[in-house]
């Protein structure tokens, strides 16, 4: 059944981007009209289907025979588009849903993006998409374009100047007139277009499904997406992994990072946005590459459009018409983690050969006049350049050219062709004519030298087709031993108790793997002195052993470093008595005897799970570190041991653990490992909503780790059927 | 006889930026060629004054009489342009000089920058200039323009497509095509040019000459400079100050900032870049403006060209045609350090009533197509925008902006003058025509949102005429106070010591305010018996009284918390045993006995003076925070309390010291003045090259703090007559 939905699902997505038939509803004579604007678009770019423009008061429009009614059609239609008034919609939903329509595009606005008064509506069509796999472009966007067999229902203003042509770049947007400023600033990049999606309010069809359409496209090299949120996190997790699996680099301009911009974006395509740190996080670990702006974004697309090869490393070299501008590039390449090629030898004498006396042969290589005057040399020396070894990347610095623009420009795409290294160029205040013949013959060219830098940086951190990384981990931990924890907490939630301290969690994290300290429950203080002498540690702590205090030592509930029976005895008692004293009505299991851990570096491992984002693992030091300077690296779980090494590398206090200071490195696998199975917990128990092990004693290389307290919320509610994270086969 | 140098070159300066006659050497009648730029560009603007081509070989050249030679002029030319080979420089500037020119800009190149070869006829150069006040603009540099008198005797490529609009942007650049892709970008930007000015070696005239003099030009409202490194600090730090206090903006794009970009921009321009965390830390007190990029530094340039009042705050009210873009545009308000304005309930019924139904009437207010269709309402808004008291800054977001583009910036230009609060506009993706009309208005506009905000942040923090900061401080420390320490170092030079520790910096620190623990100087260990109870310390620290330990703890020369007599006579004998071994030959004065200060906070202040950016002053906290955590701020020193507790809130861990983690307060006021006093001393002294305060035990609120231990560095070296920064008076 559930299979059946997910075929039928899969077909109408194809039908969607390759409809045999469209039908417009709501179709207008009317040629700047959403109703009238797809008309023109298809019938301009020679859409091969069959289109059937809806409206009984024509006989035909832009050339296409009109019908009075979708029922009235001579066939189901793949595709029905909707510029309908809102209050109609939903009718037309029921209908095409009941007539075995595959898709519908959706311009209404008027739903969740107004609240309430829209939501009804919205839940509606969602639910009808769901259950019958239909597939809803939108409410509330600008529909699809797929310029490839030339399906353009998309109102979009981009296309009314003159379809873009088609190319590797696939566009997906929530908003409709940011996917079409996006499409803009590529076709001012001379840059192609495959798809152009805008999913507004995304009732059933999200950014996601376009993305794995376009990854599974072969004339598509780069997605670019804006996001303003994510709705399935898993859904875009997996989009993302495809895009990654199939190298082709998914750039994302994530917008509504900031409370207000959050609530800006609820009420413009009725998105949540999901803190952005954490979108952050699943971005770095999917290999999501971020743009920072929509030129930002629209640079990216350039970037990976011509399909350059990828850098081996991060050596550059730089040639340039003017040493400033070669100097500014050079402090690009510090800014963005690349560095300056040393040259060899024969590189170096081959560059003292052809350039002014005046100039010095080293890189950057500063031309002077040389790229207007004597292009053969130019060209030798850029073949010199990647012949070099030392080599692994070249940016050229062109600025206030505009003389013999062509040819410079020709040299440079016929020389890129050929080369098996990435050649990007900067071409500044030049002929813009010179920017689109680059681009047109294959060459990512930007505006500035600091954006063509940062381009090189994205081309060497590229997905790598195959190389998987990050959340497809090898298992660490058995499903043996975390069903005991899974079935605590489940008892747990039968009871409605949200949270679990020490006495319960510290055992449960033990048969995971995790070491913890040797502890005896006890009932009174007797119990106590007894229980001093079983543990056989020189020092313990004692702790009320209560649910009701998650902070105990605030209510004296708390003893350290207790070094005989006598002493455990008596400050059993007291911890009893504070916390009686303190809170008269708390039920007391009685006290916690524990060895006392206070060897090693004090470590935080939490986990927090996002509703919107899934589940995240943190690391950080102890004491001031999270609070007062916020030394915290987060990651998506689960995660492998290698992904939490890169994690424990990003904290700024990384040192302390390495050997800094003259001190003894400490076992840094060894909290690796834990992290991973924290991580691997957190993503196996969806119930867990936070999970805080804090402190976690860290001990010299080979020495291992000790967790020496821990906390765990779970949700309050029904316990799901099935993890929101499928675990990975070992 | 320096009074009449000084006046006499400000008299040059004026001739060289207004000059009655030019004469260019090596006129050239191809007109692009550097000797044939000029008379075409001078003949095309209308220059006024005087022109004398020289070249034997000519009649007349672009319409000017040739002379054969400078001495056969009618008249001492103000200023001579140069453009003609390096090996006739030297000669063409002596008699120059001889024959009492105002100014020469060389073109010519082949001095420092190529190394040993062209060294000394620029060091030549430079005597010259300094000798007779001629002021040099170059070698090795473009030239200058004087748009508002049409004096063009720059060669750029610039300004061969037509003389820029003379306007309120001054340009200065070390190198000349960045100087002019800078020119370009503003022109692009619809931006009117006052000066262009390109010093390439600056052999005497250097881009803080240029600054000042742009400064005092009432038709320039920012300044635009390229800097690949400063020659005299001194000298930018007064220019920077000038321009400050007339309340314009001087924003800088410093190249060279790593350590292969100074090494190219050694052999571009021949100029030492200095360590650029210095110069940012310079530029932050200064309240110079630092540009990322060359499109960064356009826009810069564009957001105070215009000359748009300065907001009273953060608050920003946005208004756009999709709701995209004012989501993007709120997440910059976020990342920049703005806030979304609260909008008065007058403000949102105002907006509910023109907007469409299916949008929310809220701050970003989401216009849809009203500036397209209603110019009538969409001014309305903008006014009742102005008028709400909650508003500082209105940003405009326009995207595909295709139709009624003249109608719309129009109105916003019209609108934006008599606005008492800045509009800025985003123009994406919309007509470019707009984009110019908008500029010209007087409306900065930008290519992209995040741009927009950028600006408006700038906005917020432009320096405003008049009101000083930073290095205009009250004197704390008095000459009497630091005329100890200056005689001690003074003697210390003399006998070529560098190095001087806490027993003769302590005490000398003290006469200069700072509380330092009461200490013995003690021969024997029986001294240091007695000397035990003349400190009636509880507890003591011992060690050993050399100059040629600087760490002490690592020979044994250390013996801390010692609290009797006896201990402390043993103490002095170990550690002078210790020391004796470690190091036979070394002198030992004896051992120091110091009252033990251990409580309060580990602060260390320190002291750097950079050869090229001169004296800093840094603060961090002690132990992991500098070494591995890199936490510390670094100022231009002198700098006063008030600037030292802005340096304080800077530090990462700054909480720490203002009660966080339920902690006392620490005393941040006493610390603040102890910076401010090193601060001093560091300026008045310039011998000191380094000094650090290490550790400086911070108490609690009204405690104080005391300096433990301290080290000093100076310059082995005679010892100059007066000091680097002249002190300021009280």
């Amino acid at each position: 059944m559930k299979q059946d939905l997910d075929s039928r699902r899969r077909a109408n997505l194809q039908r969607l981007f390759e409809p045999a038939s469209v039908a417009i509803l709501g179709a207008s004579e009317i040629r700047t009209k959403p109703g009238g604007r797809p008309l023109a678009y298809l019938s301009e770019a020679g859409f091969a289907g069959r289109v059937y423009p809806i409206n009984p008061r024509h006989e035909t429009l832009f050339g296409y025979r009109c019908y009075p009614a979708i029922a009235t059609l001579p066939e189901v239609p793949d595709l029905v588009v909707v510029a309908i008034p809102a209050n109609s919609v939903l009718a037309a939903v029921h209908d095409a849903a009941a007539a075995g329509v595959g898709a519908m595009v959706i311009y209404t606005s008027g739903f969740a993006e107004i609240g309430p008064a829209g939501e009804a509506a919205e839940r509606e069509i969602r639910e009808i998409a769901a259950r019958t796999g239909l597939i809803i472009c939108g409410p509330n966007c600008q529909g699809i374009a797929n310029l490839f067999n030339g399906l353009a229902v998309n109102f979009s203003t981009a296309l009314s100047e003159g379809q873009p042509r088609p190319g590797p770049v696939g566009i997906v947007s929530q908003s409709g007139l940011v996917g079409a400023l996006v499409t803009s600033e590529c076709m001012a990049r001379g840059l192609g277009i495959g798809y152009l999606v805008s999913t507004g309010n995304e009732a059933g069809f999200e950014c996601a499904d376009a993305i794995v359409h376009m990854a599974e496209d072969d004339r598509i090299r780069v997605i670019a997406g804006y996001v303003e949120g994510i709705r399935d996190a898993g859904r875009f997790r997996e989009a993302a992994e495809r895009a990654r699996d199939r190298g082709k680099p998914l750039v994302i301009l994530k917008a509504g990072r900031s409370p207000d911009a959050a609530r800006a974006a609820a009420s413009h395509t009725g998105s949540l946005a999901g803190p952005s740190h954490l979108f952050d996080a699943l971005c770095a670990e999917l290999g999501v590459v971020q743009a920072e702006s929509l030129e930002d974004l629209a640079d990216a697309a350039a970037t990976f459009a011509h399909g350059v090869p990828l850098p081996a490393g991060p050596r550059v070299g730089i040639v340039g018409n003017s040493g400033g501008f070669n100097v500014i590039c050079t402090d690009g390449l510090h800014r963005f983690g690349l560095s300056l090629a040393p040259f060899s030898a024969e590189t170096v004498a081959a560059i003292a050969r052809v350039i002014p006396s005046y100039l010095v042969a080293q890189n950057p290589v500063d031309l002077a006049t040389l790229p207007m005057t004597d292009l053969v040399t130019t060209r030798s020396l850029l073949e010199r350049m990647v012949a070099d070894t030392m080599v692994d990347i070249i940016i050229c610095c062109f600025g206030a050219i505009r003389a013999k623009v062509e040819e410079l420009t020709a040299m440079l795409a016929e020389f890129a062709r050929s080369a098996e290294k990435p050649l990007l160029v900067a071409w500044l205040a030049s002929a813009p004519a010179g920017a689109t013949s680059l681009a047109v013959g294959g060459v990512p060219t930007f505006s500035d030298p600091s954006r063509a830098v940062k381009a090189a940086r994205r081309l060497l951190h590229a997905p790598r087709a195959g190389a998987a990384i990050g959340l497809a981990v090898r298992q660490s931990v058995t499903e043996a031993a975390l069903a005991p924890l899974a079935a605590r907490l489940r008892d747990m939630a039968a009871c409605h108790q949200t949270i679990a301290g020490e006495a319960v969690l510290l055992p449960l994290l033990a048969e995971a793997g995790l070491k913890v300290p040797r502890m005896v429950q006890v009932a009174s203080p007797k119990e106590a002195q007894a229980a001093f002498a079983s543990l056989g540690a020189v020092s313990v702590a004692v702790k009320v052993d209560s649910d009701e205090f998650p902070h105990k030592t605030e209510i004296g509930g708390v003893r350290l470093g207790i070094t005989s029976a006598e002493a455990c005895r008596d400050a059993c008692h007291m911890v009893l008595e504070n916390a009686s004293h303190n809170a008269p009505a708390a039920v007391l299991r009685g006290a916690l005897i524990a060895e006392m851990i206070a060897d090693g570096v004090e470590m935080i491992i939490g986990v927090k799970r996002d509703p919107v984002l899934g589940p995240f693992v943190a690391v950080g030091f102890g004491g001031i570190f999270v609070e007062v300077l916020q030394d915290v690296v987060l990651r998506p779980a689960p995660l492998d041991a290698v992904a939490a090494l890169r994690m424990l590398r990003e904290l700024k206090a990384f040192p302390l653990l390495d050997g800094a200071r003259g001190k003894a490195r400490k076992d840094i696998a060894a909290l690796a490992r834990a992290i991973a199975t924290v991580s691997e917990i957190a993503a196996a128990v969806p119930q867990i909503v936070e999970m805080d092990l804090n402190p976690v004693f860290l001990r010299d290389e080979g020495q291992g780790l000790v967790v020496a307290d821990a906390l765990l919320r779970i949700a309050d509610g029904a316990w799901p059927a099935a993890p929101a994270v499928p675990r990975h086969p070992v």
